[in-house]
């Protein structure tokens, strides 16, 4: 890692960071041919563009968080790329078509004013400044606003996002109603081939074009991708969890099977773990009738076509995040958490400085903050000398508050937070709270923490934990919920817990709190391994190497990641 | 099917209806040798004691309700038979010693005196009069107040019934809290081993005594009785759902881990459906390290023991149930029902009496009646013509209105209900209400259904769905979900509905409601010899040949049911 703080503007976009390693690149040269660019298709672009009237342009760009971006971005330092997305603000629609003109310059321009001409050179520079040194072409498709409130508001948030992370009580949701039936039909479905027409358009007939599809936005893309290119190869990639088939069988039976043949229009269907690859063909065999399913190679004959399912755990840049974690900003905010630790009175026989409990997510019920908090609260009750010795800090963000289950649940997350804080001094309350939209500040939180609660009722993979491996300055423990993805690559080297288990978290947060340094230094150096071994690079190689084979007509291995959740068995309760 | 009405006094217990197969004798023979007996076990016994203090004896006795003990009852007229259970009222309680003198003649009398004398006597003669002409010996096991309060009213209900029926919002429950904790060890383990070691008592040395174990309160009985008898055979049966081990996921992994345990100390593992009986085997692969499984032939090795996995859905009594269908009880509420039809206006160009869609289930959550009208609701909103030629007779019985989740539901449901009858006259509403704990006038609504309606979100099995096809002499349309056990066995001929999909459930109610008599007819005869071939009988005796065949130390066959649910596929939505 790093010692050298160094200035960041954006999250860990180290500008030179990443580097192309050789392999990916003949892979890249033997996928694309000469002029062939990857086209990515996802709801959300890599840039955000908003209007500001206070800025001279009128407009701004902004990088977009949140894993899946992220990931992706990085693709336009090594390979041309193309990027179909939905426009999702005014800004992203105001330059939509300047966008269009950039992509194609073959295409028709503009009406050659000289306004138009200034913010055709506006964006470019907007899109330079925001992803300097990429081949990207953006093309953001701007959908009617009742087509996107059916497709965006109603059935991928909440519908997918709540069935596939488990957060419905079934017996009152969901209500597939007339309302769903037309969000489904003429929302959701009509965005997906919107969009995988834009993706067409965008390939401009090139030869075997190959497409990068990405999300529970986008199910239904592949088959129109497909039905339009049958030579294109597809890779579809679902960054949430993959439920069992019982959880997809309260809904109507021509939804869930739409979704299940728009995937198997892919050549690869690919999950973050093996626990949702096998839910996946489990839902396959429930619901497509045709489908004939091979478990152990991973393979779905349907119709005429060979349908491979893989597993691509999805991850971080060590080295760009290690950079910015030494940035000014986190720096800054790390001498600020190290001041208010040591205002922190020592009690008699403690250490000097307390020992720093961490989180870093949203306020979004599927991570499970609600009984995190109340198993502290547990210990503090059983460990009462643990009050002056321990700090909790949560980096959190509000989310998506418009929604009753979000703002009921972040109402109960404050009430207990009060509670547990009760009427004590800020720095003597057991919980400090900071806000998590500063992300220089999470990493800051992570670089001090002695122990890092992940525990999740439901994640897709959760960087947070690998986040925390490669940061961590104190070997911190990692307290991880054997429901996040995460898990099945570093379960064996955490203390998990089940996420219901709130005695059991309770139990395992004293354990982390009084585990000995040269444990919590053998484990840390294992984690670090495991993630510095299976990075974002891995992650997007296996990715464009089994599409390789797909397309020499090999089948690409079927690789199971380490089942570590089965190996570890804490001995609680038994 | 009888046209003799006859007189019951209780739920269809024709008292000669049931004549033992030739080949069970042979295989009780064989099971049970010269004096042995079939040793079953659950949480309720077959009858309920009562204090009374209007009645002369101070004491009555009733048959219990709900089919578990309505098919286990009829065992006890074909063979000797033990049944230990927890002692759940007062009454139960002051006869269990009696009972326990009455099932062991050779153990400890009472004091002799006339009252004792006399209480035995009445005892004896409630039983006989509740179970005339069975050889049953009952135990009830009487357990402290706090390990019953943890076993019954915090660990079996509602921990384990709502999550197997996937009725948590996991977000927010259940909690493994310190309360739940001991609740599962000083409750539901001490019970377990209780009422196991009850069991085995009762059995008094016989050589390789059977027992059959019943359902989610008794999981780790089965572990008690293998410790304490080795050689025998056991079978325990889960009546109802097992969901995917990603529900069971967020348990703590020593509680899950010993409930797959406990059962794994079974012979045979039943469960009401192949879906089930997978889902079993997948969360011993996910939560049992040592066990190998091999899904083909149902088979678990386990340390040094096979366990069987295998499928006995659980059904009626047909003969038995024609019988009850023309007693007086159901005759009278029968031409109740039809005087009341006669009374609907009849519309312009309709039929005379309405038709009549009809549902009889427990105000459960997970039986999904709210849905279901706001179905109805929906349909009429479709087709307003149809308010005046349809009513919906809903048979319903609250239940468990202690637990908040429960009467809110039910409030909810009362809510919907007013709001489609508005103020209308009663047989003008299109919504009758009926008390469902009378099920003489379930059985007459059923006879009356033109349309039979059962939707739950998850269900065991649903004998109401086999009910109504035997008693309905309208040739009633079965609208059933996918997700009620019943489904594996009767999809093909019914209307299938996925539990959320409000709009298509109005679609095919409207199906239902428009289907020619020749398409009825049809499909009623194939159901009914559906049902009539998997009977009551069916359901036992598949499970003493299975264990005939253990004994003999031979695999039992694996038998699969039809897979109807994967086969029908409605044009909904796609």
């Amino acid at each position: 890692m790093s010692t050298q703080p160094r200035q960041h503007h954006v999250r860990w976009a180290g500008e030179d960071t990443l580097r192309m390693p050789p392999d990916r690149a003949a892979l890249l040269a033997d996928l694309l041919g000469k002029n062939g660019r990857l086209h990515v298709v996802s709801n959300r672009g890599p840039i955000t563009f908003e209007l500001d009237p206070d800025v001279p342009a009128g407009l701004t760009a902004g990088r977009g968080a949140g894993g899946l971006v992220t990931a992706l971005v990085e693709l336009g330092r090594h390979a041309p790329v193309s990027w179909t997305a939905a426009a999702l603000t005014e800004g992203d629609k105001t330059v939509s078509r300047f966008l269009q003109e950039l992509g194609d310059p073959a295409g028709p321009g503009g009406n050659g004013s000289a306004d138009h001409a200034a913010t055709l050179a506006l964006v470019r520079a907007l899109i330079e400044g925001a992803l300097p040194h990429h081949d990207v072409r953006l093309r953001y498709e701007v959908l009617p606003e009742d087509v996107f409130d059916g497709y965006y508001r109603v059935v991928a948030n909440p519908l997918l996002w709540f069935l596939q992370h488990q957060m419905y009580a079934l017996p009152l949701a969901p209500n597939i109603d007339s309302t769903m039936v037309a969000a489904w039909r003429q929302g959701y479905r009509a965005a997906n081939e919107r969009l995988a027409e834009a993706a067409v358009a965008a390939a401009g007939g090139a030869e075997r074009p190959l497409f990068l599809v990405q999300d529970y936005h986008l199910y239904l893309a592949p088959a129109r991708i497909r039905e339009l290119l049958p030579d294109a190869s597809i890779l579809h990639f679902t960054h949430i969890p993959w439920p069992p088939d019982s959880i997809w069988q309260v809904l109507p039976q021509g939804m869930r099977r739409a979704i299940c043949e728009g995937l198997l229009a892919s050549d690869i269907v690919g999950l973050q773990t093996d626990r949702y690859a096998n839910h996946f063909m489990d839902t396959v065999a429930s619901f497509v009738r045709d489908a004939r399913i091979d478990p152990d190679s991973r393979l779905i004959r349907w119709r005429d076509r060979r349908v491979r399912v893989r597993t691509y755990p999805i991850s971080v840049d060590p080295d760009g995040l290690a950079e910015f974690a030494r940035s000014a900003p986190v720096e800054e905010r790390v001498a600020r958490l190290r001041g208010r630790l040591q205002r922190v009175r020592p009690t008699s026989g403690g250490p000097d400085a307390p020992l720093v409990i961490v989180r870093a997510d949203r306020i979004e019920p599927s991570k499970n903050v609600l009984r995190g908090f109340v198993a502290f609260e547990a210990l503090l009750v059983k460990r009462p000398e643990l009050r002056q010795r321990v700090r909790f800090v949560a980096v959190q963000a509000p989310t998506r508050t418009s929604i009753p289950e979000y703002a009921h649940y972040a109402a109960a997350v404050r009430e207990v937070v009060a509670r547990i804080n009760g009427l004590a001094e800020p720095d003597d309350q057991p919980i400090w709270i900071y806000d998590g939209s500063d992300y220089a500040m999470a990493i800051a939180a992570l670089r001090l923490a002695d122990v890092v609660m992940v525990n999740p009722v439901v994640d897709g993979m959760n960087l947070v934990a690998k986040e925390a491996v490669l940061v961590g300055e104190r070997d911190p423990v990692l307290l991880l919920s054997e429901t996040a993805g995460a898990a099945e690559q570093l379960a064996a080297d955490s203390l998990i817990v089940a996420p219901a288990d709130v005695a059991g978290t309770a139990d395992q947060l004293e354990r982390a709190l009084l585990m000995p340094a040269d444990e919590r230094r053998a484990r840390t150096r294992r984690l670090r391994y495991a993630v510095r071994e299976q990075d974002i690079e891995w992650w997007l190689t296996r990715q464009l190497r089994d599409l390789a084979a797909v397309r020499r007509g090999e089948h690409p291995p079927s690789r199971r990641l380490r089942d570590t959740v089965r190996r570890i068995e804490e001995p609680l309760l038994s």
